[in-house]
């Protein structure tokens, strides 16, 4: 196989259609292992698709709780792994001092081990301080229908490879702001809100986020630590989403199918 | 919200068509953690879809490698968990008396980070010492093109929901063994692998998984720890299952929609 971009590679396959084989080109959505690190310390190991790296490890860090604020993050660097020579590990640098890795990697496992019952998942992130998601926000019936023609007009590698989900993040007009795509759903979204971090652009509180299938309870969660009021999905939401969506108030849309869509939660912002 | 089934919810939505609004019930994906501990030591906690619990921890535990060999586990059971009272807490007890479970703790978090690079992820996967996967299975190309027919039949909460993946095994022939239903694609593996596990199935030779969605890493790893010789994915593989079934002479097939799909490695199973 031989890489085409960071995100896709291609390969020979055999393509059986109608009792006949053939031999193509195909291609394959890329997925890989990144390592995320503080300092020098490792974090964790996310499977995902190469590219963006910087963003994902900035976004994982503040959807997953390990930074409480954006302004905690230093800077975000990318390391060689010495045994691969690939650039598949990331270095995050933190402003604290007085930062100890090991007790954060503790809470972290901790964090990640907490949610024994859905009242206790939510229970933790409330736990973590955050805002009041914007309760002035408005978006149109008509602006919520028109999204998924335009995240779809700016996936380049799912028409490729048919494997990858995407997540767009759009303005109240139903402006297309940037896009990612990823293997993993979460991490497109950790893409997106880690191009916030970076770009100090925090909290998406005037923003729209749009996912490919499902929106699940971890979608809800991580669009909830970057503020943004409303969440879309194209598919249907889970139990834990809805009820998560309910207790804190966040705006969630799924089945955003042509010209139709379900209110789940929040609905007085579409208006 | 109300709950209708274990795996599924009912609640109340506004559903949006053509610019009308109307106030309908609608039923959603059940998901909510799962604590799965070693005697009473906490191994790790995964969100699921509820139902099938026992053979979900039991898929787990052969799949990730905590159990070398089926025969090491000596029971599962179901755990009221206090706090609470929901019955989400799975309890296995192995029959290795020298059992140290800090240690396997220990290694399992090891494991499931050791992924750095893809080569790593697959030489620990060869390290497991596993079988080589029956070289002799044949399958039909008339036989896959109707393997997703029969499971959507037999998938009830996706019908329902739209949100849960499925997994179905199936023999040479083509009859639907059994299907496990989940809101993630993973945990519909462990179930059906977990099913083989309890009812002493291992190692599964002359069986063909199907699952809904994508092929990744994940599901490839999975298949081959139980024996699974043949895996077809209604969508796309990513390109570290490729490699990695490539490697380990398993045969994956993707795309496979009415009567055309796509031969990624093994072709030799397929005649």
């Amino acid at each position: 196989m031989r890489s085409a971009r960071n995100s896709i590679e291609i390969t020979e396959v055999i393509e059986w259609r109608d009792g006949e084989q053939h031999r193509v080109s195909d291609y394959l959505a890329g997925e890989e292992p990144l390592e995320i690190r503080i300092g020098a310390t490792p974090l964790t190991v996310t499977m995902r698709t190469p590219g963006h790296d910087l963003e994902l490890a900035a976004g994982f860090l503040l959807t997953e709780g390990i930074l409480e604020r954006p302004e905690q993050l230093a800077g975000v660097r990318t390391v060689t792994n010495e045994k691969t020579g690939k650039q598949n590990i990331i270095e995050a640098k933190l402003t604290d001092s007085e930062y100890d890795s090991e007790q954060m990697q503790r809470n972290f496992f901790a964090a990640s081990s907490c949610g024994i019952c859905g009242k206790t998942s939510i229970e933790s992130i409330r736990q973590r301080g955050l805002r009041e998601l914007n309760p002035g926000f408005r978006v149109s019936p008509e602006v919520l229908c028109s999204l998924s023609d335009k995240m779809r007009g700016d996936q380049a590698a799912f028409e490729k490879t048919g494997g990858l989900h995407a997540a767009g993040l759009f303005t109240p007009a139903g402006e297309l702001l940037e896009v990612r795509e990823d293997i993993g759903r979460h991490n497109a979204v950790d893409k997106i809100v880690g191009w916030a971090v970076l770009n100090k652009r925090l909290p998406l509180a005037e923003h729209i986020l749009l996912v490919s299938g499902r929106g699940g309870f971890e979608i809800a969660q991580k669009a909830i630590a970057a503020g943004i009021p409303v969440v879309a999905s194209v598919s249907a939401p889970s139990s834990l989403a809805v009820r998560l969506a309910r207790e804190l108030r966040l705006t969630l849309v799924g089945f955003l199918r042509g010209s139709r869509f379900v209110i789940y939660s929040g609905a007085e912002r579409v208006a």
